[in-house]
């Protein structure tokens, strides 16, 4: 144990997820023979998160203004909605540089064994923007699992009746990937959706 | 990229060490989700700590009072010193129960590949504690490394002349391990060091 205002530090990196004791007495011990100025950053950078962060009210992304960049951004098609689970998976595809519309942040994905269903997701709010913004297609982008498959399967037959194209993302190997190192399902889908050269 | 509040937060976080940027991601995402408290807690202790722990006047321990509460322990051994490289030594040696002396931080150990010698540890402030103290007997317990065994001898060649007693910690097998899978140079000093029973 260590005087009490170190291992109080180390106490709350040990509360983090993913942070062990070594790591969270490593972490502290940082900290503690850092500059002052950057130790003092990283609490500023908390707080001030915490106070200006919350979620935009049209997508669900975070944002610390009403809506998000994404959403206020007029070059933005809005004819077109990418549809997430989390609002960690928007940067990963900006970062494709080929998508130009917006996003909408389910907040999960439906899970019989967690006992999520979709009324626990933002379901409704999508159909809502469905409705108001004229949106032409949805892209199911929720990850290629059991429980992100069935997520984009419900959010098809949800959106169907109301005349929208609903796709999903391509199922197959990564780029850069060896086919003998592909699993049975991800080749059986690479397969299945083929395309002619 | 996120917002700026969060990108902030995740680039705070990854300077720490041995937090890359998914981690950061991930605690960056752990602590919006959080308790208003939780986060709040994490940034009030960086700031506590760095506001109110210093040095031990005596030992080099951090502390947030003039001397460690060990220093201030008067049911502590006086003549017995335990010289370690680093703080986060000492509650190691503190959870064996074994030891009822002071200790002495050198703030690292002599190593001429790192440009590190004696006088960038605290040596001299070990050997002014030696005469006032009227310390009886030092324990080396630095590291088992050649920096660590360096130390150790520079540090007993230093006490020597003023009649102190040396000694540093027994190197050999770790209790509940295998000596099919002890190296050869543990397993030299195991033999080397072997007690009659």
């Amino acid at each position: 144990m260590f005087e009490p205002p170190v291992q109080r530090l180390i106490d709350e990196f040990a509360r983090l997820p993913g942070i062990g004791a070594k790591s969270a007495q490593r972490l502290a011990f940082h900290l503690l023979n850092a500059e002052e100025a950057d130790a003092r950053r990283l609490a500023d950078a908390i707080i001030e998160m915490r106070v200006s962060v919350h979620l935009c009210s049209r997508c669900y992304n975070v944002t610390d203004r009403e809506e998000c960049s994404i959403c206020l951004d007029l070059r933005r098609d809005t004819a077109v909605v990418c549809v997430v689970e989390r609002v960690q998976d928007i940067p990963v595809i900006e970062r494709t540089q080929r998508f130009r519309g917006r996003y909408h942040v389910l907040g999960g994905a439906i899970s019989p064994i967690a006992g999520i269903g979709p009324e626990q997701l933002r379901m409704k709010e999508l159909l809502v923007r469905v409705e108001v913004e004229n949106v032409e297609e949805v892209i199911a982008a929720t990850n290629p699992t059991l429980e992100g498959d069935t997520t984009a399967m419900y959010v098809a037959q949800l959106l169907k009746p109301f005349g929208v194209k609903v796709s999903r993302l391509a199922s197959g190997l990564p780029v850069g990937g060896d086919i003998d190192y592909a699993d049975e399902i991800t080749l059986g889908r690479a397969l299945a959706g083929r395309t002619e050269l």
